[in-house]
């Protein structure tokens, strides 16, 4: 059984990876095999598969992290992000479905911080070689619009 | 004595009823008699008890859903809530008085997400038939104006 | 050790006391040396030390206090803080080394309420004269900009 302590450290990792924009470290905490999706709300619960970002390996979120580091932004920003309370929604001997709420702001210099995202994350956690990884993640935001201005991952 | 897992249980079912905007599920997490209330700030901290939303029984708040739910809206929207850290604030046999801070953010169709309410919550928590349920919850919003698009519950 | 039960207690003193405005009780939050610091994410980053505010005594803390509370202010504004979840960094046998993000809202009568602080604090928190006190508080916030609005603590 996974713990809820160890969720917790889990997620504060992950939330501290991509803060301090260490991508390079962020394809490690999924599964080899994996489903990472982000995805407008209105596709989702219509059942569509239509995504603004979409991967299933390892492999290509660290082809999307390099894409990232290699192309020049167009303005310098901060993105910081602030999960909602979690829900355990079930969990089983060796993997656990969670969901929760996330808000993700944006700054740019010199410019008012501002709301990037409103979104659920709804996750699949499992234990993958003696740490704790992501096999799910699938992030409906509340907008039909497609984010450009979020560049970095949720 | 109502534990700590057994509050955070609690939210979390009330947050993600309202976010899943499953409505008529909410009047069910109050006591048959009960109240309800969201008042600026300024009325509550002078003692008036003049509120944006009134209710003080769980029929009158299957009203206000049922009023709701037939009104057709102006826009279509989302509305998601961030809870702050639940604060205990005193616990006897069978009540719970708590306090959270809640940010509710809102989401047009094409337009950025924006915060449409940054309140506090004082709450009463019972145990009736067996499981929790509100018997108090006054929402008191930083602002002196009536949000008027702050259409569903807080 | 500081159990984790204390500390988020302790933040929950800590955020409700500056949301009340009760600025008279925020100096006692820190030990006698102390170090307070409010600095943007490039200057901390970059190894400077200039910072929006910066105090290193608990005397410094009551001098800034006495100067707000005797200062006219331009507009009347509520502030209310929406920290992330805490992490542990290190813990030692008297002190805990803590880091969370932190969300600040403001809200000006009549106004739409507004994020004017995106930041993660670095903390360390001790044992002393029997309670939970910061003996240090650095708040990095996501923007070059000086934010003027922000009169009161974070």
């Amino acid at each position: 059984m996974i713990e809820r302590d160890a969720l917790r450290d889990f997620y504060d990792d992950y939330y501290n990876i991509l803060d301090d924009v260490r991508l390079d470290e962020w394809p490690a905490l999924f599964t080899e095999a994996c489903i990472y999706r982000v995805i407008p709300r209105e596709n989702f619960e219509a059942g569509y598969t239509l995504s603004t970002m979409y991967a299933e390996s390892r492999g290509m979120l660290v082809d999307r992290v390099m894409g990232l580091t290699r192309t020049q932004m167009y303005a310098p920003r901060y993105y910081r992000r602030f999960p909602g309370p979690l829900r355990i929604v079930s969990a089983g001997a060796e993997d656990v479905r969670t969901r929760h709420n996330l808000l993700m702001v944006q700054t740019l210099i010199d410019k008012q911080t501002e709301i990037v995202l409103s979104a659920v994350c709804h996750d699949v956690v499992v234990v993958d070689e003696g740490r704790l990884r992501l096999r799910e993640r699938i992030v409906v935001f509340d907008s039909e619009m497609i984010p450009n201005s979020l560049i970095y991952p949720a």
